[in-house]
């Protein structure tokens, strides 16, 4: 069969040149007789692959000297207790600002270590519809950190400028739209990002954290929760996930040769305007609950105005090869995610079905 | 290039077959259009694995319903921390036997959480060349749990026969030599096993624990790291390391059709004796420095006599394309890992070289 157009919200759409890759070289890579899977972490091949993989996040995100990156194991879900255990001592608060559910665990996570405080809040009728603005924001000058998502991937927003936190460090979820645009990487103490989505395949987590920050993490708590382990160790302390590294390679790779992120941006908001434009157009049928400030690049989601109608799209969908379109199961409706290896092709051909879905 | 005999001691040698069927899929999973990695862990061809990776451990170990099969991140050295998060409360103690490095760096671990007891321990100037006895054993009829390392990669000691843990939950970290033979999993409360040696690609972690003890773990600690979370929802609590998981069932898929557990420890012990006859036999050059009843059939340590000769010695063993001969950084020597994967041929090349160096 032939490949889909994949709107998977995560895992999702890798580059086909990265999964081609990949494919010639399972049995034997680089002439060595054996799988990438089946090296030594501490032998020369895999060693070049996790360096060069850690070299290309430097390189295209242009990050300094003044942060650690690490490749960690457990996903975002796993970071959200990491992060206080590593930066919330007992007597301090930390803020964390609520726009998706994500948010919400990692919240409900640092409340089981310490005490969290929550600076900011979207939430409306169980839904969250935009991003709040600075002015919304009750921000504590004496916090650990800040503690954000950038982008919510159930509810289809996204922060477009970052909000202004002081000198209290702010620390993000970058799961979701992690490099889909050049970032300044000097704003933020610790971003954190679960491959799954514009990295890699999943079971990896990037983490690019202030070197400072790490030296000052506590001690108390388990050696391998401790980000000072990882950063010491170059990500190799324990057994790292192989594979999943190996593709992160294969997909930085890719990124680079394609031009990077400035490229990555200049597609990525041609695809978001291709479908946002067509829903505005079909606002007959389509609705975009979200507040147009706030859309989101990578996660597209919207509903249409019977469910009927909602099942007929979908199947429509389907039967020309489009998958992945059914809204998250806590808040149904339709979500096309769009990351940077879904093909504008075949996110025109989704904007053309709306544009024509009985018109 | 030929694939080469990989002798590495993890990652390490996976089943041909297991491969060949990844490669062959790798972008296009069962006519689905998209490769394993890029489907959702909610979607049906994602689950349908994974369940069948659950069974296929639950049939070939023939575990009750009375254990829960978890499928984790973090590896096993994850687990030295998450164990006592979960079983040690404070004001418990819970006993450690130390046989090696990974049960020392578990010991530390618990260290840091509570107060974990040495209930036994082999090292002798810096090295662990034996199992101990029942009878040396001084174990805590009050302790939370034992704590052992079933096979000792380093040191290529093994434990044939279990300790006697009377009441007190018997808790082994298998991570090398799980499936290499049947076992009565009812003996013991808790059993992990990081992938990378007899199970599959790195980045994964098998747990099998005893359904009252996950029920009785403790709740105060992060969501994320509690046994329940992961039990009450088939490990798809958060992202699951989806390729690794797929990797897992083809390789317990191969097991599976060369006849299961019983028909791997026939062979196992068919290739340790091989090496372990001709290291005997050639006393002469070859040095066994592990007690012969305590002898790992997964990891066959030795040196030579002399440095030079040991480096020839890997230098011969090279250009007949074995590879990963070389002992753990931290002993030095040679180690052969020869785990389910590695094919008799190869163990037997090996055997001929030793047969045969200087002779």
């Amino acid at each position: 069969m032939a490949r889909v157009v994949n709107f998977n919200a995560g895992p999702a759409a890798l580059p086909l040149g990265a999964l081609e890759r990949a494919q010639k070289e399972l049995l034997d890579i680089e002439g060595s007789g054996m799988s990438v899977m089946e090296h030594s972490h501490r032998g020369k091949v895999y060693e070049a692959i996790h360096n060069e993989a850690i070299g290309l996040v430097k390189e295209l995100m242009n990050v300094s000297d003044d942060y650690d990156i690490l490749l960690l194991q457990g996903g975002a879900s796993q970071q959200f207790a990491v992060v206080p255990m590593n930066f919330l001592p007992p007597g301090k608060s930390a803020d964390y600002i609520q726009t998706g559910g994500w948010s919400q665990k990692a919240y409900k996570e640092a409340k089981l270590l310490g005490t969290p405080r929550i600076a900011g809040n979207t939430e409306q009728d169980k839904k969250f519809t935009r991003i709040p603005k600075q002015s919304e924001l009750d921000l504590d000058p004496n916090a650990a950190y800040v503690h954000m998502t950038s982008n919510n991937t159930l509810f289809g927003t996204q922060w477009h400028d970052f909000p202004d936190t002081g000198k209290v460090p702010l620390f993000v979820d970058m799961s979701s739209d992690i490099a889909w645009r050049p970032i300044d990487v000097s704003k933020f103490g610790l971003i954190y990002a679960g491959a799954q989505k514009n990295l890699g395949p999943s079971g990896l987590v990037l983490v690019i954290v202030r070197k400072d920050l790490v030296l000052a993490g506590r001690k108390d708590i388990p050696v391998i929760f401790q980000y000072r382990t990882h950063a010491e160790s170059n990500s190799l302390y324990n057994t790292p996930p192989t594979f999943s590294i190996y593709m992160l390679r294969n997909v930085l790779a890719e990124v680079k040769s394609l031009g990077g992120l400035s490229v990555m941006e200049k597609r990525n908001r041609e695809k978001a305007a291709l479908l946002y434009d067509a829903l505005d157009a079909r606002s007959d049928i389509f609705v975009s609950p979200v507040e147009k400030a706030s859309r989101s690049t990578m996660n597209v989601v919207f509903t249409l105005k019977t469910p009927e109608l909602e099942a007929e799209f979908l199947a429509e969908a389907k039967k020309a090869k489009m998958e992945g379109l059914k809204g998250h199961r806590l808040v149904g409706g339709v979500r096309a995610s769009i990351y940077n290896a879904v093909p504008r092709e075949g996110v025109a051909a989704l904007a053309e079905l709306i544009k024509t879905f009985k018109a």
